[in-house]
C-alpha cells in the first residue's frame, strides 16, 4: 500500500519560458508536453526525468491558490506528488492517523488519473499530492 | 548527457523522529538507513520510492548553511538532486551558459559518488545538486 513512485516535482514561476533557459537548454532535459490546465489556472510545461517529472507551472490568475503562493514566496519548489495504488486506502489510513487533508475525498482528472492534497501542517512543510493512476 | 534520474529529493526537519510519524508511519514509505553526516553537519534518513529517494535531513549545528535555513524558511523541501552520466561535462556545459554554481568542481563522496549544487538564483528559486554514481 505504500507510495511506489515519485510521480512529479513541481516548480512555481512566473515565466515558464524563462525557466526553460536553465532546466531545458542548460540542464538538458526535453519538455514532453506543455497545457494550460484551467481548473488549476495555471500553465504547465512537463519535463520528464527517468520515471518522474519536473512540472513547471506557471499560475494564470494572481488571486487563484497558486498565484498567492507566487506572490508570497516566489518562485521554487511547490509540491511533490508520490504515486500510490490505492488512493481511497491511503486516504483513509491517513485520516485514522490523524494528518490533515486538503482534499477529504479523492478528485478525478479528465485522464482518468485520481488525486488529493496533504496539507503542510500535517506533513512537516511539505505540499504533498497523490496520485492514483487509471489502469 | 541529460539527467536520468529523479535521485532524491532532501527535506529539511528540526525533528526526523516526528517528521517519520507521517512520512513512515502515515504514508508507509520504509527507512532503508539513517546516518550522522559529519561534513554535512547533518542526521539524514532516506526513504526509498521508486528509483528515488525521500531524504529527512535535520541539521546538527545551528550555525551551519542547513541550519541557518532551517531557522530563516522552516521546515520543507530543500533541495532536489537529480543524477547525470557525466557531472564534469554537465557543469562545463552549466557554465557555459552563464549558470553559477555553488560548487564549482565536483566533490566527492567517500562511496564515490561526485556531486555539485547549483545556485537557486540560476535555477529560478531552486536548490538543485547533481550527482554522478559510482560505475
Amino acid at each position: 500500500m505504500k507510495p511506489t513512485r515519485l510521480h512529479h516535482l513541481a516548480l512555481i514561476t512566473d515565466d515558464i519560458d524563462a525557466a526553460l533557459t536553465f532546466w531545458r537548454d542548460a540542464l538538458g532535459l526535453e519538455v514532453s508536453h506543455r497545457q494550460e490546465n484551467p481548473t488549476e489556472q495555471a500553465e504547465i510545461a512537463f519535463l520528464p526525468v527517468g520515471e518522474s517529472e519536473i512540472e513547471l507551472v506557471r499560475p494564470t490568475a494572481a488571486d487563484s491558490g497558486l498565484g498567492r503562493y507566487l506572490a508570497k514566496r516566489g518562485a521554487g519548489m511547490h509540491h511533490v506528488c508520490l504515486q500510490v495504488p490505492d488512493i481511497e486506502a491511503t486516504l483513509e489510513r491517513l485520516k485514522a492517523q490523524g494528518v490533515e487533508l486538503i482534499t477529504e475525498a479523492p478528485r478525478e482528472r479528465e485522464d482518468g488519473t485520481r488525486y488529493a492534497f496533504i496539507h503542510p501542517r500535517s506533513a512537516f512543510g511539505v505540499l504533498v499530492e497523490l496520485y492514483e493512476l487509471p489502469a
